[in-house]
């Protein structure tokens, strides 16, 4: 017995054949038919989950559950309240993709799902209290307590990328001012960054292209002491320090795991931002919550789905 | 068999006789000793239980349980890590009082043993995930999550007063800058509402002495139509909708109730502060969570340390 763990995004599926003890075996990522609607989308992972089973030689029977992270809200009956990247609102994915692919099928927030992932094999193995939050596009977080996703009462929760921390230049696309992901993320570093070169003359001796210039390249740049790219990133920094350190005034969560394009700065970010995080916390003598890196990058949202739906599915 | 609750701030202690079903059979308040230091406080609330025992001709021996809600952090294992009024710092209170009084004794932070008497007796009764935050001299909160009292991993969460939300024109006593109870207090509203009046002169027609002004007098200029006032409450309404924002964007709770002084403001609050959450949610089609006002007042520590201590006992 096999599980599908299921990773869809606005860009791309990411759908892989997982062990029970979260094992990736096989997986096919394809660009999401977004365009084409809802019932094309759950078309196209039916078709994906028939080519996993045949290429690996499984039976579609021996697939025990399927588990699917949304990029969005997601009641506990299995409704995907809202997810803008894919254009869905109010959809009954579990009922609907259970009568296409005859299995039991497990859904829940994208971020919660790769929380689970890092959870059973990654960064947070053996954690009852956690948090993963992924510096992508925006900021998503996934929120462990008591060893189990959570979401809230209603579904709606561990959005901590929409945590007012401050006043911004620049609007969420959540339409509030001063969400944590417009501060901290790559979409929020590349804005300050160009915000700022459009004011300011760059140093002489490092030449860039703003129009296309990327966070990891910021990153870079700050490494090799340009004065913008280092205040965009200390700016970054302080911020994801706040956001962090309300979590810990909040959840006092055992750990908080980084993942995501921006994680992969290590020490660079690493070093930095457990000072900022210490001096935005209430009790500093007890700084008890652990900072990390993710383990599995890519691989947590299909690993922490296909865990999700079998531990579901045993229930 | 009855218990007793005690709720032991800086400057009183409250200690009540509370039924198993969280009914408030008897109470006393007295000054806290805290200038004589943690064991007069502590023979001081032995002293009161013996009072209480002997008013109500009980027999000390009849008293199944103690319950201490502290003004601060609590470790897990009965040990108050620092409650800044009291001037503790690593006290095995549990262990201590536990001695004297030669009851078992169980311990929490006070705004956590108010919530969980909310949650018995009063306005989160039934509820699994709650909040509520006590709007006094600062800003308290406590959370339950699952029908438990939920504090961390290490006992140092349910910080919301210390939620960073932005900047502001003075620091928190923590030494941190932009801690939502700097802006949602009753001190928060005194302090703002003197730096503009510093800065600005008053409408003619209303004449008030600023230097001793309260929260509860510039609630009454607001209603009273004084544009400074009026601008300070709105100021507290925005930021405090920014902080219950941000708690229903990560833990989506069905309720967040309000009690402490400026809850009693009534309507005066909650009408635009249900505007002001609403405007900072990230899902705004899905503001579930109820916005309401606490029952227990004063009472709420009391019951709520007795019915902790109840239901920790009985384990």
């Amino acid at each position: 017995m096999v599980l599908v763990g299921i990773d869809v995004g606005g860009t791309q599926i990411k759908a892989g054949l997982v062990t029970r003890d979260g094992r990736l075996i096989s997986h096919i990522i394809e660009n999401t038919k977004t365009k084409l609607g809802y019932k094309a989308v759950l078309e196209q992972m039916n078709e994906i989950i028939l080519a996993l089973a045949k290429e690996n030689l499984v039976d579609v029977k021996d697939i025990s559950a399927v588990g699917i992270g949304v990029p969005g809200t997601t009641s506990p009956d299995g409704v995907v309240y809202f997810a803008n990247n894919l254009g869905w609102e109010n959809k009954a994915l579990v009922n609907d993709f259970g009568k296409l692919c005859q299995l039991p099928v497990f859904i829940e927030n994208d971020a919660s799902m790769a929380a689970m992932g890092e959870l059973m094999v990654g960064s947070l193995k053996g954690v009852k209290n956690g948090i993963l939050i992924t510096l992508g596009t925006g900021l998503g977080s996934g929120i462990l307590l008591d060893g189990k996703i959570f979401s809230g009462s209603h579904g709606i929760g561990r959005q901590a990328g929409h945590m007012k921390v401050g006043e911004n230049f620049y609007e969420c696309t959540c339409g509030a001012n001063g969400c944590l992901e417009t501060f901290a993320s790559a979409t929020a570093l590349v804005k300050y960054y160009k915000h700022i070169k459009n004011k300011q003359q760059a140093t002489k001796d490092i030449q860039v292209n703003t129009a296309e210039i990327t966070a990891k390249e910021i990153m870079k740049l700050a490494r090799l002491g340009d004065a913008i790219a280092e205040k965009s990133v200390e700016r970054l920094i302080h911020y994801l320090g706040i956001g962090i350190a309300n979590l810990i005034n909040i959840l006092d969560p055992e750990i908080i795991s980084l993942g995501g394009g921006l994680a992969k700065a290590g020490d660079q970010l690493m070093i930095p931002l457990r000072e900022s995080v210490y001096n935005q916390l209430y009790d500093k003598k007890r700084f008890f919550t652990r900072l990390s890196i993710a383990k599995l990058e890519n691989d947590a949202g299909m690993i922490g789905s296909a865990m999700f739906a079998c531990e579901n599915n045993n229930k």
